[in-house]
């Protein structure tokens, strides 16, 4: 039987649309009241891991779901052993870097060499800033980035942008963009290439319905 | 003015509690139509900053805030660089490592050479396992630990143990306690030594009041 390995948060309606609409229903993760991580879908053909979306890379990686599906961020920080095998489309954002609107920086060449950026995504924040040769001191945050420049801790911020609401609350706004994200579907390589349990099907009519939902 | 770092989950009631017996309010924190992570104080003699568990030392560390209270299973986890100046007794629980009721593990040495043990703790379970001479691999996760032994991901967990309820329901069993973690208060070194803002009286009465609380 395949597991699927589903994270918890913005993208996990997302992924429980796509999966019924090819006839696997783990519409039960939805409802509060259940509290099992754990399920069978309603047809009893697979299995269901309900996870934090970092965890999901974790457990497509060592075996225990074949198939995960994941915010592209997460892919680029965590740079999982994991098969990368479609855009399911939905789960749009983007990874920003953002300062206070009342800074002198309008682009990130205004930003001062050894500045402080606060992000929960300290590697993706590591890459861009030595890709455009900046060196700065990197401060590693696990919530509420935004508070980093309010307190005067950081300069800019690397996070993820949806509606820009959280910025604007703020007071803060967006001068670069890193890059852009959207849930991606993975799979454990050797069980993908093996096709176990009939993987490859189960890709590509997963991959056919993402496709013809954004279309 | 003294700005005190609070963290978000099961200390904030205790350390806000603390705070309200040396006269420093910070109940609006409590109040989840309060959206605001940086409050004054009622009697605006204090800044309160509301934070993730895990950054509270990280603002500490920068002086962002003097005073933080964060639980001591974080300051054996992140080593930050901050004064470790007392226990405040609320807030306890313990870091154990369990295993499943059924395997046949009822003491660390029962465990098998690189085995696997799943934690938000890697530094803990790390230290830990390398001080009783077993090697290990440690699989990093950010919530729900105690999944690794149910989809046999691992054979244990190295996790916090407040009431037992979470390892019951899952069917899981102690065999081992790392240590027991409180409630503790930190301060930014230098504004300590310092004695900004009349730092060393307000830790001395939070510590008298946390001693007669205990008593």
């Amino acid at each position: 039987m395949i597991t699927v390995a589903l994270p918890k948060g913005s993208l996990l309606k997302g992924s429980i649309e796509l999966l019924k609409s090819v006839g696997l229903d783990f519409s039960d993760f939805l409802d509060p009241s259940v509290r099992q991580l754990e399920i069978l879908d309603r047809s009893q053909q697979a299995k269901g891991l309900l996870v934090r979306n970092y965890d999901v890379p974790v457990y497509v990686e060592y075996g225990q779901a074949q198939l995960g599906m994941i915010g592209y961020d997460v892919l680029r920080e965590k740079r999982p052993r994991v098969a990368h095998l479609a855009d399911l489309g939905f789960g749009g954002c983007r990874m920003s870097i953002a300062v206070q609107a009342t800074s002198p920086y309008r682009s990130v060449l205004d930003l001062p060499p050894h500045c402080r950026v606060a992000s929960k995504f300290v590697n993706c924040a590591h890459d861009y800033f030595q890709s455009i040769d900046l060196p700065v001191q990197i401060v590693p945050l696990y919530g509420s980035v935004e508070l980093g420049p309010i307190t005067g801790m950081s300069e800019a911020i690397v996070d993820l942008v949806a509606t820009g609401r959280t910025l604007k609350e703020n007071n803060l706004v967006e001068i670069e963009t890193l890059f852009e994200t959207t849930a991606r579907l993975v799979a454990h390589p050797l069980s993908y290439r093996i096709n176990e349990d009939g993987l490859k099907d189960l890709v590509d009519v997963l991959r056919a319905s993402a496709l013809a939902q954004a279309a």
